[in-house]
């Protein structure tokens, strides 16, 4: 299993958005679309074997899981009308309950250490993306990673420290997108499996 | 330098469609903004040693180049607004000349052929991107590679008849997107020329 967790400082917490301005209105929420996209997406397919976590403002969390996702294309707009549904969700989430959205999406309250605690509990080991972390290629990555990565804005101090001490590994000499270094992750396990490299 | 040919089979040639449907009314013009936005953009950053041709119908050649490139935002409707803008001269092409659209980006009648001869004049190298080529990690790259790729369609025995016998790479076991693909290009040679691994 592969797990990601992506941290958004700026998507909405309601379904009032409009689908014409994801990068404004609706709080760059484009960005959680391409996350979304590349970390199930490939070419006529879907990867049955990961789950993303988007944790918003440190308060939700939709969780799309793989094995059960539907109606996930690859463009953006028809991805934020999925996450929409979602996140028009959250004004009436009742306390300590997740809401189904659609099929593999769900949604409820849980703040960052809440979640790492819960992945933790899953057998899943988290790990951090971060330009200064050690080369990944040459990282030995434990069998069932969690990725933390950030949007367009660095990790807080506050989120840092309740992450705590992580393994963090680099993709790149240069700071990519999101979407970008899931895309990377997933080919490097998807190499090491498949026995092209070591690892 | 570093120049990606988009070989497209469906995405229109002209400027009349609507930015709310690009996987339909559009042609599945959102493959090719997402190729757009993978070729140009890393976190706060545009890749200005870039060169982008996107090929329609064995006809029309977009080129974009990261030198003279501006307005390009990483959300697809925006890049697709962008394409438009160039897609919107196709019917007006006078023969035998490129016409500017918006600051690095033109447009212009041009075959397959044609824009092969012209990338080995310019001094690139052609290669392909196939599941069938051999590995990119270990495959020692040209200084200046020009990347053919396809878009959800395979390449036509007739482009292949057309191309030649090019170097082939693989990028992944699996078979990922046209985007997917030119990211982990990037990453290669990003990685290669900063000396994070041979090659």
């Amino acid at each position: 299993m592969r797990a990601f967790v992506v941290v958004s400082h700026t998507a909405p917490l309601d379904g009032d958005f409009p689908l014409e301005d994801l990068p404004g209105g609706a709080g760059r929420l484009d960005i959680l679309c391409r996350c979304v996209v590349d970390s199930f997406l490939i070419s006529h397919g879907i990867r049955r074997d990961v789950v993303l976590h988007l944790i918003i403002r440190g308060e939700v969390v939709v969780t799309l899981d793989g094995g059960r996702l539907r109606h996930l294309n690859p463009d953006e707009r028809s991805t934020a009308a999925l996450l929409r549904r979602a996140l028009a969700l959250v004004p009436d989430l009742p306390p300590g309950q997740a809401l189904p959205a659609t099929p593999g999406i769900s949604v409820r309250r849980l703040s960052l250490p809440g979640l790492l605690e819960e992945l933790r509990a899953q057998g899943l080991s988290p790990l951090l993306l971060l330009e200064t972390g050690k080369p990944l290629r040459s990282f030995p990555l434990p069998p069932h990673p969690a990725f933390f990565l950030s949007d367009h804005l660095d990790f807080t101090p506050d989120e840092l420290d309740q992450l705590g001490v992580l393994p963090a590994v680099s993709l790149a000499p240069i700071a990519l997108h999101g979407h970008q270094c899931i895309i990377l992750v997933h080919n490097e396990l998807d190499l090491r499996e498949a026995g092209w490299i070591g690892g």
